[in-house]
């Protein structure tokens, strides 16, 4: 076939993919936020049909043939990739049979609600059976796929273009290594940061305008971006111009939804920054831990600072009167950076964060031995906790329950928030090289930083691998040890150690 | 074919339409209520091309064939009905050609985010090359499917079976002999009711906690109902377990909310109270005239009775005691029952109401006349509005931009507000014979209200005409006068007349 009606051909299919993928989409991001739960049945149905339709589209034996012939053509650099990527989406899920992708896309939603259902009613019985059967499912489609590989590498692989056990196992084994030490440091001398300043009550509607006011600081811009609420804050790119992220209110400390917007923010406006020709292919599809590299930047590295506060806290203080006439803007900063061992992943520290991967890390490995004994991973989950980070889980809703991740089946997901952490510390360092960080931030320059990383990291979307990205952003290879000296340096000082 | 495999190959059939027509539900509900507005182009071209695959599916050849080979069977009486609405809806689509429907589709919905813009801005001229695009498909649609036959009258007989012009202007003409002198004469002793209770501020904060009232009140449940915010208030039922409705605020009158969400609770609980095997069939989807009689019961007959606020005034005095302190239940029921000539049908009196649709109904006959001038369409109106109602229209925003129906083709629904309007006078007669409405509407027992609707009205959907559902409920034919005797007496007994 001539290369241009090929091409033709090709986008063709893409365009079918993209009128699926939005109502899944759509679909999915009105179950998580707004729609009553007795349709979820109804729903799950016929969700699990159209995923199918777009199933039979993206499995193909036609597009096989067609995605063939053009990787083996000179291709402008786009296009290659892309190409390269929708063979590699092939081969993961044209061995499946159509029936049983249906069938699992169907359990998989029942098993969100599931999980929704068991962490408010602080039940693990209820999300159990789920459990299992979205790990049987996993195994039985890695099987499908490549019954010579490991699962869990397959996994992690999809999450993380090039990232299998191998290199994970070494990632953590440096943070175990040199953050546990010092997590055990800062935990010695607790006294010497208060977070006392979080305490009291925080009304949602006011924290609805702190909301407002992060988001207008930030760039997240309504005419393309909206805020729903849900149980677990996520981000969900449907378009250019159409690019939400959720947030869940607490009402006994208000950094909870503060972070989590900043993080999810992070997310929205690396989705808006992609090539808007991208979005709905596969180019628009970046890997998690690259995404999170922007999120726990957005969130952390520059949320957590001061400069950040400087220009932020006096909307805070004036919005909270009550709790806050009397703290000092250095007072709620050093508040928010407390570190403590705690128990739920979305609300620790950044220090103690990765150890909260580490754990879910060891436990998705756990999982997927094939011999391991599933049928008691909440206590398992329990004995790692207090083994790592010394604390007692007092119950599921705060212990195994408190993830989406496995009621979906994203297993391999998590240790790209760790590995994304460590991109970001690079990111940041090569950043600060070229801007003045903090007085942009101080000084409601959002819109700079935000334009450097348009520029070095969100515009070509999956255009390159995360490493790739990361070696062109910062003019160097990967190096996780940024991101240890980072929070090294960091806690060393706050907590004068 | 065999009886058994002809009914197996159909129900197959239905569910593909299930899942499409839920994935499109979705999406539009979404993007009435909450999508950012730069994703709609994206938007629009993924729906049209969904809603074209469900076009296919729907005019699907044999399907035709299967149709009819079910038809010359004996049936159950669900089947027989399902499969004579599903051949009229082929009727109704088959002769047009895909792509023009798809163009369409994506016009319908980038017409509707035009009208929205035009309303906000109060510029007809953004809106009007969209509206004479959607009449221009609506009369060409038409033609396909019989050149023969009056486009409106196809129209007409859409949104409510068995329904022409010879029949509307039958009913109009009622309309306008009997009501419009009361009308006069009401507006001449305007002194004699006052609303002057119901100006002042209404915060949008204390109005949300009325609709959470009145939503339990009536018993719509967020198990299975959830409430959003849209421009134009609207219902949706996407499931047995999932209906919607919307509602949209004003500050500077509280009744704008309130009956609109009395309005679609009725709706919703029709669409809930559908018998769950029918939905997402044909026979779940019940004609316009028969579904506004619900709305316009629970809004009016019911929503604006003394004896409804006697249970509901209590709590709206106390969510507003600045604006109520010192006003009587009665004294609110006569404001809210205020009759005079206004520009805004969503916002009118039960009295001057089929006014408002008469002069809709009078311009869709001028627009499908065929030869009849459309550049003007907002002057057309506003010379009606003055004709019938003596009001001056200030601005397109209050004139011909008020209403959504006309952005995305809905040409023919109007006058089944007018028709449902006179349905509901018949349905409460029938049913005050056999309850004590009032005593339970102010005993909070509005649950065996809707027992009764849900046995005589709901159940069914639309197993049967809704001549046979008024036939059926009420005992008689459908009798227009008793509509107009219930509006002289209620009006008269106000005005002293």
């Amino acid at each position: 076939m001539d290369k241009n009606e090929a091409l033709k051909q090709y986008h063709e299919w893409q365009d079918k993919q993209k009128a699926y993928a939005l109502a899944l989409q759509t679909m999915g991001f009105d179950r998580l936020t707004i729609a009553p739960k007795d349709g979820v049945e109804y729903y799950a149905k016929q969700y699990a049909y159209l995923a199918g339709e777009l199933f039979s589209i993206a499995t193909d034996p036609k597009i096989c043939e067609l995605l063939t012939g053009l990787s083996r053509q000179d291709l402008a650099e786009a296009d290659r990739r892309s190409v390269q990527l929708d063979l590699r989406e092939f081969e993961r899920w044209n061995r499946i049979p159509k029936q049983e992708f249906v069938d699992f896309t169907e359990a998989q939603n029942l098993s969100e609600a599931k999980w929704e259902e068991a962490k408010a009613k602080n039940d693990y019985a209820i999300f159990e059976p789920h459990l299992q059967r979205m790990i049987g499912y996993t195994k039985k489609f890695a099987h499908y796929r490549d019954p010579q590989k490991d699962a869990y590498d397959l996994l992690l692989g999809d999450y993380e273009e090039g990232m299998d056990q191998k290199q994970y196992d070494e990632f953590f084994r440096g943070i175990r290594e040199n953050l546990l030490p010092l997590i055990h440091e800062v935990a010695a001398h607790q006294e010497r940061v208060s977070d006392a300043c979080l305490h009291g009550e925080w009304p949602v509607p006011q924290q609805e305008l702190v909301m407002k006011h992060l988001q207008e600081y930030l760039g997240f811009d309504p005419a393309w971006g909206y805020m729903g609420v849900s149980v677990h804050p996520f981000t969900d790119g449907l378009s250019h111009g159409d690019v939400r992220v959720t947030t869940a209110y607490q009402t006994d400390h208000v950094e909870s939804a503060v972070f989590s917007i900043i993080h999810e923010v992070g997310h929205a406006i690396f989705e808006h920054d992609i090539n808007p020709q991208f979005h709905g292919t596969v180019l628009g599809n970046v890997t998690s831990g690259l995404h999170e590299s922007q999120s726990r930047l957005f969130e952390n590295y520059l949320g957590r600072s001061q400069a950040f506060w400087r220009c932020n806290y006096p909307f805070l203080q004036q919005t909270f009167p009550d709790n806050l006439k009397n703290v000092s803007s250095e007072e709620f900063v050093r508040a928010v950076n407390v570190s403590r061992p705690s128990l739920v992943r979305t609300e620790a520290d950044e220090l103690t964060y990765p150890i909260h991967i580490l754990i879910r890390y060891e436990m998705e490995k756990e999982i997927f031995k094939g011999d391991a004994d599933l049928s008691h991973l909440d206590v398992l989950w329990n004995q790692k906790m207090k083994e790592y980070l010394g604390v007692d889980v007092p119950d599921d809703a705060h212990g195994i329950l408190q993830d989406t991740h496995w009621s979906d089946a994203s297993f391999g997901y998590f240790p790209t928030y760790a590995l994304g952490s460590a991109y970001a510390a690079q990111f940041y360092e090569a950043m600060k090289q070229e801007l003045d960080v903090d007085a942009l931030l101080a000084e409601g320059g959002f819109a700079q930083i935000s334009a450097w990383l348009r520029e070095h990291v969100h515009q070509d979307g999956a255009l390159h691998t995360p490493k790739e990205v990361v070696q062109r952003a910062t003019g160097k290879p990967f190096d996780p040890s940024i991101y240890i000296q980072y929070l090294s340096r960091k806690y060393r000082t706050l907590y004068q150690l």
